[in-house]
């Protein structure tokens, strides 16, 4: 039953097993007792602090175990903030980064500060003169995943370090993402990162605060990990995510590994679009991690697909609306302005049997066709649509100035799309089609599906209930 | 080689271990997908939820896991005080809590708000009423831990619970020490514990906010757990945690093992003092954990003798200055006004071998000794201190009105105590030895010792340097 979501969580590497079940009986104690219990603790706490710090690439001194990658960005993020206060106030980050810089954003909003979004290309890629731009004087920190957790696309953070370097600002680099593959160059000041990313356990974050990187740890204070992360430190947990992180640093193989997966994943990228009609893959096709790859499927109900592939026993994940609790859909790949319906993310861990990769391969084409034809998508609709137009329909009115209207409200993802879909062929070229909606979706679908269809996206008028958006047929 | 410090972590418990190995391999995926690693975490999530809901008795949809006890107490007191923050914004605490709580104040009180303490008595107990007068309208929220973890005295948390539901204030308990023995009993509105504490493993805590309490989660928000404690569950850990819990509750033993350890608690609160000269047993004789037990010699180094009997294979813990990084004794000690320095505390978990704990009786006296006589404190100098007065040295001048003075500056507890002990004997009765000192724990073991010797505590005054402590003799 293969597992494709790794950027989610990896499963427990075996040397993180081991050394799991080895620290279990040596690393219950109090680590800041000096009794042979606690001393045995520290032991453990320390050497696990190098190991990590090393394949981090910094002093064991710059470095605290955190609970989780979340908590290692929240407070790395507060603490930075905080220790510039008199600097600035304003944030800055990419329009991609993980929620967890998000969150912490509104938070530092809340209290008075200011945040600024990095815009990305369609590829999910922050321009490194752009984030020159937008280091105002009163920047406090910079906030640049090192690659993206949703669509893969690697982030120029060597030269956006050496730029903020320049500026005397901060760079909080979140490598959760790659730190499995190797440890992020350039001159970052703080680093997050997050064990069960890597094959680690879960319950196991770290923050890197390198010397000279003013911080001042928010919330209240306990004197464990140099009073950065407060509560009784999981060594257990914390020796095997530090010696999960060693052995796949030190192994031959890990080198051979990213190579074998990034030939599968451009396998993927390069058959979905054949096997699949109407299929967008997003993301960098080089500058990006080795394991992971995003497409999107028009008239395809994210939730449904991801539903389908779990049935046939393919795990992945979804940026769809559909999958998400707020309906709305990923901030990621609304800032790439890409489709966002029937999105699948495929991530493989270390290992994956390239067998799997072609039975998704395999098995992908027939999902998409049998949740396109649950949702009453003619077989045809993509061909109909870019071809020529039907003649309208009598009670149609193609020559008034407002076009064909189409009334999608109170319908979800992908439902206006398939609606738009259906009816562009029945206006003549040059004529509209109007679709009315109030789903969050439609807002980045609608122009999506024009640049995929080649048809022009005229733009959005207010409506009295959601949004009315313009199509012109081109095409 | 008994370890008897299971108030600060206890040895993993052998259904932790089990349940930790079961779900390491179901447990890593994330429990918020639907696919089938996702569900198969979130019911091992869900259940494990139920089993520490039962422990504690409260609904399960009021309980989430944290990654500590302390993170529990933190973000329990941060949500409680925010959500009432238009009521009042007063926090009232025992003066004993665990530090936890008094950093969660000073948060509190450097963001605006106020705190106010509640005194404990010689045993550290709270007094229900006046714990009632202290609420007063503005008080937007009370912690009272429900036993105290470095005398094991029992907090009255069921009346002070009554009367802050009567006064419509919520009161928050912490659990950590008290509840491997047994549910709190009374109307709390939050509870925080630690799963380290009763044989879980390190990383998991749990705060319970039962409904109809207030409660608005503070810090960057996070889906996970309610929004109650962002970052991704640590389920294997979470696991093991509410099964060792369960186990414990649901074992007969459990309640034979209370009665047993309560036993061989008090053969220690009896022997001690009876082999060991000047030695306070402190906490409360009856109202206490079974399992903890604490006292302070005279005239001894707390460090010294944590490593003595570390060396002669004891593992205990210390309130002694000396042993703390501040160099200032436990606040638990200070606001008892009990003697802090040669303090010894003893917790014993679970399964302690009565031989253990005998052994531990043979011991004590011996290394007590030694190191009394390092320190150079005379075998007599009890028997002096309380004895005929010795002719003044000569040099002295006893008649005078400010009588002997001890210049103690610069040196560190128990040396101020000590000199204090050998000269004593040098003043008439009715004279005053002052004793000049700038050790923290002067202020608190002078006074101390003066309880212990029956001589008369007259006072302290400002000094250039440190503080003057003036004692009279009185026996």
């Amino acid at each position: 039953m293969p597992y494709f979501d790794a950027a989610s969580a990896a499963p427990l590497h075996p040397v993180a097993r081991e050394a799991l079940l080895a620290s279990l009986d040596e690393g219950w104690a109090d680590p800041a007792r000096l009794y042979r219990e606690g001393r045995r603790g520290r032991l453990l706490l320390d050497a696990a602090r190098e190991a990590a710090a090393e394949a981090v690439g910094c002093r064991p001194d710059e470095l605290v175990f955190t609970p989780s990658g979340t908590q290692a960005v929240h407070r790395g993020v507060a603490g930075a903030l905080a220790a510039r206060r008199r600097v600035g106030r304003r944030l800055l980050y990419s329009a991609v980064e993980h929620s967890s810089v998000l969150h912490a954003a509104e938070v530092h909003e809340a209290a008075g500060g200011t945040r600024a979004e990095l815009a990305v290309d369609r590829t999910g890629r922050v321009a490194a003169d752009e984030a020159s731009a937008a280091l105002t004087p009163d920047t406090a920190l910079v906030c640049l995943q090192s690659a993206n957790h949703e669509v893969g696309t690697e982030q120029p953070v060597e030269e956006v370090a050496a730029l903020c370097q320049e500026a005397g600002v901060p760079l909080l680099v979140d490598a959760a993402q790659s730190l499995p593959w190797g440890p992020v160059p350039g001159a970052w000041s703080l680093l997050a990162a997050s064990a069960h990313k890597w094959g680690g356990p879960p319950g196991v974050g770290l923050l890197a605060v390198r010397k000279g990187t003013r911080f001042a740890p928010q919330g209240p204070y306990d004197e464990r990990e140099s009073g950065r992360s407060p509560g009784f430190e999981n060594i257990p947990g914390i020796v095997a995510a530090a010696a999960s992180l060693r052995a796949l640093r030190a192994a031959p193989e890990t080198m051979d590994e990213a190579v074998r997966l990034r030939r599968l994943v451009e396998r993927i990228r390069t058959r979905v679009p054949e096997l699949v009609p109407d299929v967008e893959v997003v993301g960098d096709p080089v500058r990006r991690l080795p394991h992971l790859v995003t497409f999107s499927c028009l008239y395809v109900d994210g939730e449904t697909l991801l539903h389908e592939l779990d049935r046939a026993g393919f795990s992945v994940s979804s940026g769809s609306s559909c999958t998400s609790s707020t309906l709305a859909p990923s901030h990621v790949l609304r800032a790439m302005g890409v489709l966002s319906e029937g999105n699948v993310r495929v991530s493989l861990p270390y290992g994956t049997a390239e067998a799997d990769v072609d039975r998704f391969l395999e098995v992908l084409p027939q999902v998409v066709r049998s949740v396109r034809e649950r949702l009453g998508v003619p077989a045809d609709v993509a061909a109909t649509a870019g071809g020529a137009a039907a003649a309208p329909a009598p009670h149609e009115e193609p020559d008034e100035p407002a076009g064909l209207v189409v009334d999608s409200l109170g319908r979800r993802c992908p439902i206006p799309v398939i609606e738009l879909a259906k009816v562009i062929g029945q206006v003549p070229v040059g004529g509209t089609v109007t679709v009315l909606s109030d789903d969050e979706a439609a807002r980045q679908d609608i122009p999506a599906w024009c640049a995929m269809r080649d048809q022009e996206y005229v733009g959005e008028r207010s409506a009295e209930r959601g949004a009315a958006y313009v199509v012109r047929r081109r095409v």
